[in-house]
């Protein structure tokens, strides 16, 4: 077996030196980099759709939520399939506060009462739908409980601007239940913000505009929602704190003292339940009030009103408050020569049905790469790096799993993790990847390497062409013709990268494919399962098997470079992008500020005036203050040189690496933390990057300054400006010191 | 009484005296001014809300098409009206080509056969609903005959942009039958555009999205269209010409041989039909094929795609084609010093079947202007000019009475026509005025003296104020601040100027209310009826009032003035923004064929190959040419140094005018007419405006040059930018002439 495995490799040698062997891969010296570019093809020809399907529709077969006896199925067989392709590994187990509906009622009283379905039913066609019994029916996790009644108002996305536009409209959601659809942002925010503004209950729905026949063919004659249809999902605050709620150091121990339930920080205020649109249909229509803005209109077949309704709404929710174990399933591949420098690979295996799109279509593929390795390893691979092989559980209601093992190792990981590179759903279409931006270049040079399955091309280069057809501007179109490196945007939350990257400060990279299908037609619901994959998605699990490539060659290739592949200019060049925004939303700010005050001192809204509607002017605004960005200005430039030196001597080195070099890139996002965190989230102490405490999904981009902007804390933005800049500072001084030792060994 | 009211006027002087007599009319000799300013404040005490109410609920009572009896009936009763109001008058009929329907069929064939309902229902609540008798059913007048079966094909709104759309994804509507939204073009360029692209038939229909639920609550609870409502309309070919199809001279004095229906230039040349979006919906559902873009999903509840259908759908329509008499009303005031200068001001009253929004809000305004003025007149009043108070008949099928009074007064028109002041439908809120930017200062200096009936500021005060708060960027809302005049916007096409200002080139101003209801919601249907307007729209008559004294003060001012307010900076100022529009026109063609070349050359299109959807790319394009823009660029110089002497002139002259200047001024707007009229199009004869022949009520500007650079048509572009740099070089020429003439008289 070996031999003939060994001939291969002779063949594609051949292969390669015909072509493009002559550049060595950044970081490897010209001989290592031969090497690994012949066992990267290797790696890259073995992944197999059929297995990646096979896979999903193993790990689909059942229900396996947090708690479930599948889950903890799927954890056991994960690891002896890990085990059976030649990977050390184990599985390490926690606890965590996950609750489970008791009860959930809704009902609009009123000469017609309505009764609120709150269910999925099952459909013949599709096989699994019918494990009911199984199934965690749809709700909110980490919601309160609660029993409250009150008029119904349409929030539109609940968001902190379209509660000032009902302001405006002299509209007050004190004391009411809201109703506000998904969409835009993370819907754990929008609870809150409900709360905030006095709110006593929320619901969530999704408007078929969204999530249903507006985008598409309901599911099963096509992806998307239907009529029943429901988005469950978490509600915890994880832009406040992800992991455990009751243990802040989110392991627990056996004797550790866990919060009690009352004093818990990061479950809702108010109780919150979603729903379908057809549940949501009578409870819109109940609303009186205005017509709401255009931009607020749904796509259901009638007038959308802001409410109140005159028929109140009944909210009744109790959830079971018990603690469950999570499974993270840990397998590894030992490094050769650098076995304390980590390179981590993960995808959550937990889901809130069946799971096939989220996240079997991403856990899936990177089983696949894990075959795939051992593969190599029978043929002789070894990577110099030790490589860890994830498999997290509990993502869904919180990134339990991923946070608790992270914090459980978290003074191992801050010496020795090199890289995290995170997947989670995937699907049909091109490269998106998000990270750290010291990996900018990185990323480039894998996707380069990678063949898309439907053009042909490479998947960097299709993600360029696609970006260059989407860009809002002739300038962005000329930029992304003419940067080497694609940009990747900054992560915000979502998926189990958070404690790493935000809380350990560990240079990470999400991957996916997607673009082609509505690939959320049936997120967090019964119906996201293998008949729904299957038939709808990646249908032949091309971009599963592309996927496995494109993050197992990242792996590989960070796990065996001599010289870690990090480079800074890409980092810096964003940071001072970023930089610019800053300035120029406080422009924006004051530009907006004296406009509107222009516009009430000249009666503007008295124009405005329309005995039919309700309509309260904004007050006049206090204009933003001057900040000193000029400590930011110089850690930008100072960054910005520090950064051409290293990269050049980084090129000029030709992957020979004193010793301590790789150690100093390793802490260099490491730097970029602070111990002391964000202005009230203290968890989060990424300085560059974090959720938006007010998106949830959406990245903040040197979150501490633009938050207190926002939110136009003053005295905040100018600290975290200081904050910000003394870790740019620190990062520069690392490239310094890494750049002289490069120099020096020459 | 004669007494009474003299007191009334000298206590009115002593008011104007005291605050803003100081400032003299535009035009008006310092004494003149001041006697003019007390008539016409005593115009605007006149009009009466109720007695416009009373009459709409006259005029609206019965179906007043053209050829009804109820249409005579309402012509002999307006005259009537405006000889007890101490009017001179006469009805003028014509006669002209009007079909009405004689079958509709249209049902989509199949497994499950539906047949479109194709009928608006009565409703309890709305007494003249029930007229069904009496009512023309809803249809497209000026279709051909036809009886068509053929799949259907979704065009959105029919543009030609849709179509190239189409084309991308791969769908032909070629011997298809073609179903497009109503919305943002006329409805008969969307049949002339379907024809074109090989449809053989044409289906229109109110999306909710534009015209219904999604925009307000339907009728009767709300005020806009219900499931079963349909908007008829004509779709003679205006944008070629309007007026009666069948002579071509546009009027038929018995012996004028008639073109024969088979050789009407005007009919469209595929059937089409008019429905309801109950009726269309079974048809949309029919439709196979790919979900269509996302702007182009409308709000009916299912999932919208392009077809083609597989079950096909048979239309057949065939109309009497009549002529049928069309009853003019045509009221004067004689001037009492220069009678054969006359000031034109007409409304239609014919509709398309109880009219009460279109036409009547205007037209009942209009008779109660001139029951004001009536009394002016037996106060002793006397304009300097001959006014005109008309009602047209015959305007929507295509402007047939106006066009046809238009034609047979040409040559009295050319000579002695000042200005039309034109209304239509009108509504609630803020002031809209369109047309002849000579008369851009006219229109400021009239709405500075008009109080808004709900904010108590000026009309022209809060308009401004509106559009500061609309205005699309910075630079916008600074020149809006800064500008003493309001911008007009120029005119296209929709209602009875066309012939005055496009074919006879006399300046005209069309003036309406509205913006704060939902003023089309029963656009052209049985329930724009009094019910329906009474209670949604301007349920007190408040704006109807104030448009009587908005077009009444025009009259007045523009009848009586020494020097004729005209003013020719800002027309200049604007034709400098129309050239400078079209050179930017030329660059973003030649940019956005550029980018799309490169696009195509570095493979953008494959990259966005999928293969479960159809996609051809875009040919590319040769680039356009350099336009020599030069004698324009020159023209408006010219103009512009010519207008401000003018315009300086006409200051320092304070109303004295030496007897050839105001001739001169009649003939400024004649000057930028052409008798070869556009290309392709000679009966539109303006040079600076016309409705575009492929959008229909937006106007075009400059047209004969911008339609030849939209259309590619270089060598036309090249020759009507020497036509329009004569016209207005004529202008040019005719001011300083006037100039002269004013500076000689000191």
């Amino acid at each position: 077996m070996r031999l003939r495995l060994t001939s291969a490799i002779l063949l594609l040698a051949m292969m390669v030196q015909g072509s493009d062997a002559q550049q060595s891969l950044a970081g490897y010296t010209p001989e290592r980099s031969r090497t690994e570019t012949l066992w990267e093809k290797r790696f890259r020809d073995l992944p197999e759709r059929s297995q990646i399907r096979a896979d999903m529709l193993h790990l689909s077969a059942r229900p396996h939520h947090v708690g479930s006896p599948y889950d903890k199925q799927n954890a056991e067989w994960l690891l002896a399939k890990l085990k059976s392709y030649g990977l050390e590994g184990d599985i390490e187990t926690f606890t965590a506060l996950f609750p489970t509906p008791k009860m959930r009622k809704l009902e609009l009283l009123g000469s017609v009462p309505f009764h609120a379905k709150l269910r999925l039913p099952p459909l013949a066609i599709d096989p699994t739908s019918s494990q009911t019994s199984e199934q965690l029916p749809p709700y909110n996790a980490y919601s309160r409980d609660g029993d409250v009644t009150a008029p119904l108002v349409y929030v539109n996305y609940g968001r902190p601007e379209d509660y000032d536009s009902l302001a405006r409209m002299g509209v007050s959601v004190k004391g009411m239940i809201v109703i506000a659809r998904y969409g835009l942002n993370w819907r754990g925010v929008k609870v809150r913000i409900a709360a905030e503004h006095g709110a006593i209950g929320c619901i969530l729905y999704s408007d078929p505009h969204e999530d249903g026949y507006f985008r598409g063919e309901p599911y099963p004659a096509g992806p998307m929602r239907t009529a029943d249809g429901v988005q469950s999902g978490s509600v915890l605050d994880m832009p406040l704190r992800p992991g455990d709620p009751q243990s802040p150091d989110d392991v627990s121990p056996p004797g550790v003292k866990l919060i009690p339930l009352d004093k818990i920080e990061t479950i809702t205020k108010i109780p919150v339940l979603p729903i379908s649109y057809a549940d949501a249909t009578p409870l819109l229509k109940s609303l009186q009030g205005e017509t709401v803005p255009e931009a607020w209109r749904g796509a259901l077949p009638f007038t959308y009103r802001t409410g109140p309704s005159i028929a109140k709404v009944h909210l009744a929710l109790s959830s079971n408050w018990d603690r469950k174990p999570l499974y993270d399933v840990i397998a590894s591949i030992p490094g050769a020569s650098q076995p304390n420098q980590w390179v981590i690979r993960g995808n959550h295996h937990d889901a809130w049905v069946n799971g096939a799109g989220d996240p079997l279509s991403g856990a899936s593929a990177e089983l696949e790469e894990a075959r795939a390795l051992g593969q190599l390893l029978r043929e002789g691979w070894r990577p110099q790096r030790t490589i860890f092989y994830c498999f997290w559980d509990g993502e869904e209601p919180g990134m339990l799993g991923s946070t608790a093992w992270a914090k459980a190792h978290a003074t191992d990981l801050a010496q020795h993790a090199v890289a995290y590179f995170n997947t989670d759903g995937n699907g049909r279409g091109y490269l998106s990847a998000a990270g750290s931006h010291s990996l900018e270049n990185f990323v480039s040079q894998v996707a380069k390497d990678i063949d898309d399955p439907e053009t042909g091309m490479s998947v960097w280069e299709r993600a360029r062409l696609v970006q260059i057809l989407l860009a809002s501007s002739p300038q962005a179109r000329t930029e992304l013709r003419a940067r080497p490196d694609l940009r990747i945007p900054a992560l915000g939350g979502g998926s189990d990268y958070i404690a790493f990257l935000d809380h350990l400060g560990i240079a990470t990279i999400d991957l996916s494919y997607g673009g082609e299908d509505e690939a959320m037609g049936q997120y967090h619901s019964a119906y996201d399962d293998f008949y729904w994959y299957s038939h709808f998605e990646d249908t032949d699990f091309s971009y599963a098997r592309v996927l496995a490539q494109t993050a197992g060659t990242m792996v590989m290739r960070m796990a065996s470079a001599d010289l870690l592949p990090f480079q800074f200019s890409d980092f810096a060049n964003t940071v001072r992008l970023y930089d610019d925004q800053l300035k120029t939303l406080i422009t924006d700010m004051r530009d907006q500020a004296k406009e509107e005050n222009q516009e009430i001192s000249e009666s503007v809204y008295r124009a405005l005036y329309d005995p039919k509607k309700r309509m309260i002017p904004p007050p006049s605004q206090a204009l933003p203050p001057d900040l000193n960005f000029k400590p930011l200005d110089q850690a930008c430039s100072d960054l910005t040189a520090a950064a051409q030196l290293f990269d050049s001597a980084f090129i000029a080195a030709h992957g020979m690496a004193p010793s301590n070099v790789n150690a100093e890139l390793i802490q260099s996002e490491r730097a970029l933390t602070d111990p002391r965190g964000l202005p009230g989230r203290p968890w989060f102490q990424h300085l560059i990057y974090a959720p938006g405490f007010y998106t949830g999904y959406e990245a903040k981009t040197l979150p501490g300054v633009r938050e207190a902007i926002e939110q136009r804390r003053w005295k905040d933005a100018d600290t975290q400006i200081l904050n910000v800049s003394a870790a740019l500072e620190r990062v520069a001084g690392l490239l310094k010191q890494a750049t002289e030792s490069l120099l020096s060994q020459k």
